[in-house]
């Protein structure tokens, strides 16, 4: 961030008064500019005892498998964003059962929420997000080839869950190593 | 959003390539800048049959109450981003039993999670941001003088939750004409 997109002058960094935190602050028209961490919003979308998994056919880790998630936008709920998405990644329609799982990524500033959710039929499709959608059951989990740790995270926690069919809520943070940690 | 804060030059509205959405384009360095929504996060602070609630000192909605609040930062965890707010607004140190709430209210594209939280002393003072910080038995909360319906449906869930000593996830939405509800 180097100019201000209120009036395009130059940005400096400095503590705004009253704040304790550097901010970019615009020195002409007064504009501070905070940043914020994002959500991404997804869904464990559940078909007899599968679930729905995405081959990644977008960077970041292209060709890997994920649960449908993305950033959530303006002006929508966290359910309405894990369903976009999930329509968006995969042409899959789901309705949301409830939130599972909410993790923080601080080292990328970004809180994920997954959600539990039900196909009303098994129709999908790969989609130029997806290289790849497929119901996969717990065996079939490719657990070497999985894109982010909080997916894996996720999926723990959801399939030692189901044996007792209950799902609290599971929160988390991931730390910035466990990017490396998986393949 | 008028000027690229990369290069400076003026920003255009369109559908970028392989989206679905209007967004700020730099036409110059290609920059698109997404916006997204934010998170609120904030604690229900326990002391024995008593919370934590602050008379808020800054605007929006000055001199009415509410529950220790504000916008998460980057690099920091929903549950840091809870505590540090609470610190900031209370000088009250707390730890965090879980999260306890979630609403999205899409007209002003937030999120907030309400944490339960105990104190760890009953040790706390007004700071800058709140003219008053008390504890409040349910009996005394000024329900006509909270200052936000998030606030509000957290702690009607809250109270009812208390006298079943069950506090379930609450989630939900605020809709636009609730924040006309709060006198």
């Amino acid at each position: 961030m180097k100019f201000c997109s209120n009036c395009s002058h130059p940005l400096v960094e400095r503590i705004p008064e009253g704040d304790h935190r550097n901010r970019f602050v615009c020195l002409h028209c007064d504009t501070i500019h905070y940043q914020n961490p994002k959500i991404v919003a997804g869904a464990i979308v559940e078909w007899q005892d599968k679930i729905l998994l995405c081959k990644r056919g977008i960077e970041p880790r292209y060709g890997l498998w994920t649960l449908p998630a993305g950033f959530m936008e303006n002006h929508e709920t966290t359910e309405q964003a894990a369903i976009r998405e999930t329509l968006e990644e995969t042409c899959a329609k789901i309705s949301i059962h409830g939130l599972y799982s909410l993790y923080s990524i601080p080292h990328i500033s970004q809180v994920y929420m997954f959600f539990r959710a039900a196909l009303a039929e098994p129709v999908f499709s790969r989609t130029n997000e997806s290289l790849e959608v497929e119901l996969v059951d717990e065996a079939s989990i490719p657990w070497d080839e999985l894109a982010f740790p909080v997916v894996r995270a996720t999926l723990e926690h959801y399939f030692a869950d189901r044996k007792n069919n209950s799902f609290p809520l599971r929160t988390g943070f991931i730390e910035s190593h466990q990017k490396d940690m998986i393949k």
